[in-house]
């Protein structure tokens, strides 16, 4: 293990090749080992082991920039930068995180998590290298699914502008975290799958590669006679539609292969795009046969509350119970449909299923096509990832006031993925959009009333709710004792505990009920009386019903919501309430890097020791 | 011009070739006299006139579906399906909308005003059509300039997954708005210059098009031979890499040609582009040769105030102002250069000037990527289209919280563009965006110290500014009496107004002052004390100074924004004022349609008299 655990962006380019070989097999042993403990993206990385290592021997990372797109699969590249001691931490409160971090190590260049980004930010910083007059080189290492991604192919459309040096690593697997879909997707299939593909290895190789030296003027005669000779060995592909060179494919597994071609392609001065050939989960047999079930595992030995219910699948038979009876339903998905829960939804309706592949924007104006049509799409994306789709929201479906649907997973604080997949904005940038109604269920079995009433709906509607939910009997109790406050709204409930005689009301909004109700029972014992009420929907009846509340003499009342607070549901609320206090409990600082969602509550203020302290704090008790 | 006034969808068919002419003739005079009195999009529509009159031939209205990208190129088609005698009324109150609303016409299909959006819409419109088993035609004109944007590629890559018809012509005049950028563009260019264009469509033409009655058996046989024979008279294009069929090009200004080819296309039942070339401007001298400058025109009579003063002009000569001294300050625009006052700058610092084409999302993480090595860009984008970029300014701008500054343009109402061009949600998904600034002009010569502050901060900044304001002496008189309220805080300035027993306080955001001043005048009259506030920031500084404003025992406050109210200034600000009472002033219903900006304020009850009106409604005077 101290190869590993030595190794530096200096030694490493010193190495033999059986230490190289020696290396990367402790790498994937600790990938293995440690990711069974950590949770997190297993199989992409095992399937970057011998890229990454390539990319690292050729570039000099104290000067170079390297930019992994998405940055699941930056754990390789952290083992090599002076982190490999510290992959036990993976994905842990004060550990490594699980994507690239600037301010985690000064090898990460760019901190990535959403799809695509990575090649608009690559061309500004080549261009700012122009500018300045500097030479160091910029890398970016891009999936295949992540082309489907507007931003990325904006950026890549936009490499046609840069004249000088930019490597685009193109890792085709052929998966993006399920299958990929597209047109592009199936022309890259036929591309891999082509006889010239092996044509292409080995003539290349002769040609170009295995020949020490003779690369540069080797690619001047090569440039010269593109239309000629190129394409007797090259694919032409997308990429030069684009005005990006190609070269590849290579083979994702050979370091040597690979180092020679990016050295290459970095001498051309030129945007170049690698397209290299891994194979996800590669050295673990059971990941490599079944990636999607590994491209993001849990911890294997956690051991899981037996009272932890699942939304997601709560959601998924939700749809599956309304798609039965109402044919008009629809599900759509962008790239996750094991993860938002469509997958039976996908095999019992696959007809009315849609996997649009990694494009958050075109899914939510494809379903506002649907919807124009008469049938009721309901769109399942990760509160985090519909951030790409604000102007879908407001520009297709809310100006004309379309029956979408849109369902959010991972809604609040999301735990071991950190910062950039937190769905903590969703609240307020659903609640500005004219007409949508928002559903929050405190309870998954709130789901599929709710559903039921949002594809009966006329106008845009959505749910936003987190992965899971850990219930006690207690829980139980209350969701027993909340009574609807009107008889016309059924997903705004109360319930009153105490008796004493300073009355309090708290209000939450989906599942920081569970909180507040805590918060109340400490409340009851300094000699309260405090409402507990539950928001699961912000409408207009919502407002009309919570405007009742100012009659009731609260010394105080508290909104409480997983989620930002400027825009949110107690910003709104405060313009209602006139007859009492309002405080607003919410997160201020979004940006709360991987730990469990618990801390991360408690760190933002939003757990039941938050509310009562903030409360407790206003009431100087 | 009897024939343009009767004639619809079907007596359209019917027409003799001569008829045609004329037909068209009348539809280019209409459109050249009209626009000039109007203003418009006068050089797309003179560009598509034949495109339109050919799908119209082609498709059945009554059923088929036809989706205008963008939209500013409808008022042909407008003309076409019983508004032509409406034509005077174009981007007026009461008129025709400047683009395709469903809500003014069952042959309007789709509201479109966002580029980039109609092949995702169209999509799933026939999937929809598949699903009930009906028959229609699914139809889509989209430009080359489109083609930049994330929505549209990622529609066009989805393309491949539907089995069945979609048309999608490609309308390609080689602009976007100004000159179109990126790889893809370079490559069109390449095809139209090559001499392959001519003999591909004589070739074409004679294998194909002429022959009547031979088209389909034809086609079928070019579909079997497709790599041996296509290939030598069709260019191979990026849409065959996202698995939609390629027919073309076209020539777009011969009825005949376009009507043959698109029967074809309709035929193949499957998702086909027909790429037509058509000249921006046919038709009338002077546009076709400056069709920038008449992309869109306002009315040529209309007589200016001489008090009008551009914000877009201050921002222009603001940022070049400071680029002189620092080296490291960069514009980028996403193919609005001259719209966003950027053109100076584009050519007095051409090296730090960047037009990314239509594709917001990757201008904002392209100029992330230049923040991040240290220099200093402003981005520049109409507040409406910024929508796209809501992730992006969370995600890669602020997560890293990298010194970007953005520069939006026609925020607030825009008038005659309408519902889908205002600029009303900026403030609240801004200010939603950790650590971002907020700025908000009051008067263009504000923009130039905002941009120097802005661009001398470390952290994220925007500016949001109404494209021109119309100022009086009153407004010089007022601005010379606005004093700062704390000296740390340039941007926030009071002045007070009477001397009545009661004291209020009215404060607004930006252009709002003047509304404000107003309506504070008028409240003077009637025994107020009014402090009119300015508040040109909103930041953690401007939340501390206006805290202030608890102490001064007013009986009211009230703020002013032109922005939607939901997460907008007015809610954020209500949290600190606990002394008075609050109201917001701000848009309930952002969805105004076109009309004059004075006009859409008034109707939105966020002028003077209705910022009066709220407040004698609340205080019962």
């Amino acid at each position: 293990m101290e190869l590993l655990d030595n190794i530096n962006n200096t030694t490493l380019k010193e190495l033999t090749d059986s230490e190289l070989s020696a290396l990367m097999l402790q790498i994937r042993e600790r990938l293995i080992q440690n990711v069974a403990n950590t949770g997190g993206h297993l199989a992409s990385n095992l399937g970057v082991v011998e890229l990454t290592v390539a990319l690292h021997r050729v570039l000099e990372l104290d000067e170079d920039k390297l930019i992994w797109d998405t940055g699941h699969q930056s754990y390789v590249h952290k083992m090599l930068t002076e982190r490999g001691a510290l992959l036990p931490t993976l994905r842990k409160e004060g550990g490594l995180a699980g994507f690239p971090k600037r301010s985690e190590s000064k090898y990460d260049h760019y901190d990535t998590g959403h799809t695509g980004s990575s090649i608009s930010a690559a061309l500004g910083m080549a261009h700012a290298r122009d500018i300045s007059n500097e030479d160091y080189k910029v890398a970016v290492v891009i999936g295949d699914g992540a082309l489907s991604e507007g931003v990325a192919l904006e950026g890549l459309n936009n490499c046609g502008e840069l004249s000088s040096q930019l490597l685009i690593v193109f890792n085709d697997n052929g998966m993006s975290i399920s299958k990929n879909v597209g047109g592009f997707a199936k022309r890259l299939t036929k591309m891999r799958t082509s006889s010239r593909y092996k044509l292409t290895k080995s003539r290349f190789k002769k040609a170009f590669l295995s020949v020490p030296l003779v690369g540069k003027p080797l690619m001047k005669f090569f440039d010269r006679s593109k239309d000629a000779l190129r394409s007797l060995f090259l694919p032409k592909t997308m990429f030069e539609e684009f005005g990006v060179t190609y070269l590849g494919p290579v083979d994702g597994h050979n370091v040597e292969d690979m180092s020679q071609i990016f050295r290459k392609a970095l001498e051309l001065n030129t945007p170049v795009l690698v397209h290299v050939r891994t194979v996800k989960g590669r050295g673990y047999e059971s990941a490599e046969y079944n990636p999607e079930k590994y491209h993001s595992v849990r911890a294997y030995s956690s051991s899981k509350s037996t009272t932890c219910i699942s939304f997601t699948q709560a959601f998924g038979d939700a749809i599956c119970h309304i798609a039965n009876s109402n044919k008009g339903v629809a599900g759509i998905t962008a790239a996750m449909c094991t993860g938002t829960g469509l997958d039976k939804f996908s095999k019992l309706y696959n007809e009315r299923f849609f996997d649009v592949g990694i494009s958050e924007q075109h899914a939510v104006t494809f379903a506002a096509g649907l919807a124009l049509t008469g049938m009721r799409p309901v769109v399942a994306i990760y509160s985090s990832f519909l951030q790409r789709s604000v102007d879908q929201i407001i520009s297709d479906v809310c100006l004309q006031r379309l029956p979408v649907v849109l369902c959010l997973d991972h809604a609040g604080f999301v735990g071991e993925d950190g910062e950039t997949h937190h769905g903590l904005f969703d609240i307020s940038y659903l609640t500005m959009a004219p007409y949508m109604r928002v559903y929050a269920p405190a309870f998954p079995h709130e789901l599929l009333p709710m559903l039921e009433e949002c594809i009966k709906s006329d106008s845009p509607c959505a749910i936003r709710y987190p992965k899971d939910i850990t219930l006690t009997e207690d829980d139980s109790l209350l969701n027993d004792s909340l009574k609807p406050i009107s008889n016309t709204e059924p997903f705004i409930r109360e319930a009153r505990l105490g008796n004493g005689e300073r009355k309090i009301c708290v209000v939450a909004l989906g599942v920081m009920l569970q909180e507040a109700y805590k918060a109340a029972k400490r409340l009851c014992g300094q000699g309260f009386t405090v409402d507990v009420i539950e928001v699961g929907v912000i409408s207009p009846s919502s407002t009309n019903i919570l405007s009742s509340l100012n009659t009731r003499g609260y010394e105080l009342l508290v909104t409480v919501e997983e989620g930002i607070i400027k825009g949110g549901f107690g910003e709104g609320l405060r313009s209602i309430i006139t007859a009492c206090p309002v405080i607003t409990v919410g997160v201020e600082n979004p940006f709360i890097p991987q730990m469990s969602v618990t801390r991360q509550r408690e760190l933002a203020g939003i757990d039941a020791e938050g509310i009562y302290g903030k409360i407790k704090g206003r009431l100087g008790f």
